[in-house]
């Protein structure tokens, strides 16, 4: 089913096995299996855009693999996804092994030039295209050192985390000068509770209805929602960030990015959102909505266009930051603005040389 | 508190005093009081356009009425429209007597050139600029009737209604020819399920998520809903063609215009949407939403603007449809394409001709 | 995994082979699954009530059927139960051919004595103990003639639907006379609509929150939603008296027994519930609630009773109505408050002599 | 309006001049303005019982009141129950001046001889029949030194809060002893959370509908959910301790007692309730709930009744624990299942000894 000029499929190595990657991989499979079907990719549930230069969703090879849990290294890479805390559900798709062994990645406190040369040699060794660096939020050393190993095997870096990479304008220098795509920082959801409340916010001041008050609960049941409860101070600021716009009294609008850890919703993500305001004459309107999503989905939706993208981007030989990602992050390095939607396409246009 | 330049109020006849009227003449006596109380414009609730050509939100005088109802005709009019059915609530301001009494208005089955002559007399007496017809919906020979009336006295209309009469090209050659303004058809809700349910929607398209089905119910206490619950039929397909837009499978969505009359909501207007679809591996996502306003607040924060342009646009000799309206209306003459932003932000500047 | 005492299952005639016919067979094919892998009965999920004198939720055998639809008349009974317009889920068991073929029922204005006679000869054949009606609302005329054919082929009798058979005097004489049971009428929602808004209404009365208003809504996407929307009025009433209690201002509650027909939603039940009322000092109290569940599978969680009740009652020899039926229906003969709760204990002990 | 026997009020005095007692006081001022006005306390809201012994919801003086805010110490009480961080809203009633000023109350670790001297002198020369006890949750300092002024002044005493004092025998020993009422600990809400979860929870139970998992958020604008954010867990298991009952599997229920502290919300609270379980054929049953209420009016309206109990059995010459209490009370003496409904009926009855 695919298109007349076959691609390779991207070569991707991984840091950091946890739920984004089960959902990853397992997706991956899914629409393979769907193509494998004669599936048309038009017809594929779930997906914005089928093709990336070239790149089908199922266009992805997992060539090597890095974490610390002693419950995943060693592990063969198919089973280590599913191995806990990971509480992604099983999709029902034969996840048979692929050859990959689970390799111990950067530990605290033990990040030396030997270190970062051990996983540079395992990244050459493994052929990869792309390191995919998806740990835990809040551990900048190890993206910091991830990043550098990505840099010293000649691989582009894809930085799904708020850890700042993308940003560090070193950093991004060094990829420049190494002819190397940096694609990061911190995905945004695919849809997530600050789109659709962005989205309510925008409609009150659109239409003239008064704010008079506004907030948003997020509860699951993976570690995020754990860690999380204990600091969500930084994460509450960065949610409030993603609401401000022309007309939104932020004052009036709260974010509670953990309302609570609740184990048995598992992977599943829940976010109740009200808004309150005052329409002609003072009379009220209230809106009150419920959102539950697949919280690893709506990460590995936006992941898949990511690794594409840095994919593309190394074939093309582009270098430095890729304005085609500019709106699946949160935190891009100049910022929203920087990038207009005439570049993006532009950007999506150039990845696919050839086939102009 | 007024711009140095005093505007008088715009004079404004009413053919039909239910919910709507009442809504929208205590609403501009809230305002007025807080004017009166020295609150700036700028912090009026629920406005979104303080000023029309130098009019205020309070700037409207009521000059003349008809209705059919025998509680209504001949009542003083601010005590007409508490009668019942109207259940709109009082919003604890004082309606004094304006020295108008409520006049028998058209009548099915009896409009004669007479009757028309007698209530374009009635508004030539009264020296209306604006006739605002806001009758139930339904009733075409009734707005047609009003429109022949205000064309006779010289009189700007304005069709709150979805009866054909802004998209009628022969009365809105004659209003054109007569150097009227005429603006209509059907507005379009302050802030309505259409418009909620469409964001969400669009939502959905443009993040890629598969919308595997999608309802509306809305309900109320007003006799809108009670005559809604048997004949939704056009109603229900008027409102999927709100819907519609680029990537939003409609046949997968439901609408259900009255899903019931409960009394006791009296003039507030309840709607639950749901949508269900798929995001990435075909994983679930999910929304539920509730919506509650107070429904003919939501027609009167929209009037509101309607006859404040029909003022001006007669006070500056515009004649036939005003596009300074087009985004308020469900039905504009020519659809809303024909329409574009700029020309609807021209068409309020020309509104204005002394203020360049 | 049966207890000690091998008891034969019910053998059980089904008249209208609807959804929750499918639901009934299904079930009962995934429960005899689960017991075959050796999950222990109190393990079951969503069972009440594991055994019925000795009985379990799987010992059933389905020995006849009767339709009308052509799409079912003629067909194993096994595919008969997915053909439209039933679309209630496929659960994923092996439903293998039982050998039994859908026979044609009665047929409106056909009902002659020779027709009872086929019927209740096909019933004698059969060895059918019990047959169960499961015809839609509202066909009088075939609860009648099917009450009929069973008593002359001395098979128990299960009326699931509204119509008048277990309260209709002379033909529960006539069964007592013959020494059968009758179970009848109208059976109560495993859970549903009516109980949790009975709960939440017996909450404000108990608690002295003073009921300002309620209201209920309804909808689905099966053959019920679809009627009902029409002929709602006798539902709305038999709703609203399911929720009369003291305490409980019925004229401030509203039913909508079908606020919508919505195909995409299948043979799921949504239903939204409102509750307004006023606690200390005037100041408002507010629920809002919404219920999704399988409609068909709320219907045939209580079936299985019945039948168990009915097939054990024919065994002991019992007659007329059977007091452990009660509050598995929505009208019993005598009503509700004639059958205590000592009583119902007493009647279900009654069914299994043996087991004292 | 009142009846024939003319009791005098309760005289009360308050320690703790917070939210609760703003709702207390200004309800009764509410309700005695709806006797004035000739309303039947029947058709009074909100309220579960009109009289205690006579005494009607408006038979309530306030005779003295402690605190150690500056800006209620010092205050007239009518002005000190609308100083910040006070936020229950302002009802309408006129809150004339009563002619009592608040005093300073003990402070943590002032808490001498001479100060339980001092208050109990103060008690005493305001003739206060009652101390209401009603601080922030968390000071056993607090309400133990409040328990001893009472027992020295000869007062009732009765504990709004978790703290231990009508289940430290020592305490309650004492006040028998003396002769004195003491009813305590924690009082149960109007209409909380917890008994809309307990409500649906025992339905699922009872209809056989396996809890798959629960959870409720709470969530709120006042002190209380700022403190609770913090030190939840005792709230929690508090909460879970409230929902236990048969065949509810609390291993699947989730409680987050301070999802929470949303400004804005002021004192209303707004709970989120989720039930899933699974029916018959483990086909899913699905709940949502939210909740709105006026936090302190859900206090205030039952601190009404343990104050008029207290009062009444003072007069009646009972001691200690009050069986009337039980079911009004989280945590009584002897824990709930101590207390029978005869039991508590039978000491209303014996708290209006006359009426007999």
């Amino acid at each position: 089913m695919k298109g007349t000029i076959v691609k390779h499929s991207a070569k991707v190595a991984i840091a950091g096995v946890g739920n984004n990657i089960s959902a990853l991989t397992q997706g991956v499979r899914y629409y393979a299996n769907l193509d494998a079907q004669g599936v048309p990719e038009a017809d594929f549930p779930g997906i914005k855009r089928p093709r990336v230069d070239g790149l089908a969703v199922y266009d992805l090879d997992i060539v090597a693999a890095y974490d610390i849990d002693e419950r995943k290294v060693g592990a063969e890479f198919n089973e280590a996804i599913f191995q806990e805390p990971n509480n992604y559900p099983r999709l029902g798709v034969e996840m048979a092994p692929i050859g990959v062994v689970v390799e111990k990645g950067f530990s605290l406190g033990e990040v030396t030039d030997d270190e970062v040369r051990r996983i540079a040699a395992s990244l050459r060794d493994s052929a990869a295209e792309v390191l995919l660096y998806s740990l835990p939020t809040g551990l900048q050393w190890a993206a910091t050192a991830y990043a550098e190993a990505a840099l010293a095997a000649g691989v582009a870096f894809v930085n799904c985390t708020p850890e700042i990479v993308g940003r560090d304008e070193d950093i991004l220098g060094r990829y420049v000068s190494a002819g190397l795509p940096l694609i990061g920082d911190d995905l945004a959801s695919h849809i997530g509770t600050s789109v659709v409340h962005r989205s309510l916010l925008a409609l009150f001041a659109e239409r003239g209805i008064s704010l008079s008050g506004s907030y948003q609960l997020n509860l699951g049941g993976n570690e995020d929602f754990r860690n999380l409860r204990e600091q969500g101070a930084s994460k509450r600021q960065s949610k409030l960030n993603a609401l401000a716009q022309d007309g939104v009294p932020l004052d009036r609008v709260d974010v509670i990015p953990s309302a609570g850890y609740v184990p048995h919703l598992m992977d599943h993500k829940v976010a109740y959102l009200n808004l309150e305001g005052a329409g002609w004459a003072n009379t009220p309107v209230e809106v009150d909505l419920k959102l539950r999503v697949q919280d690893s989905s709506n990460a590995a939706g936006v992941i898949i266009d990511l690794v594409r993208i840095a994919a593309a981007a190394l074939r093309a030989q582009q270098k430095g930051f890729v304005a085609a990602a500019a709106r699946l992050l949160k935190s891009p390095p100049m910022g929203h603005p920087a990038y207009e939607a005439a570049d993006i396409e532009a950007s999506f246009a150039a990845l696919s040389p050839s086939a102009s």
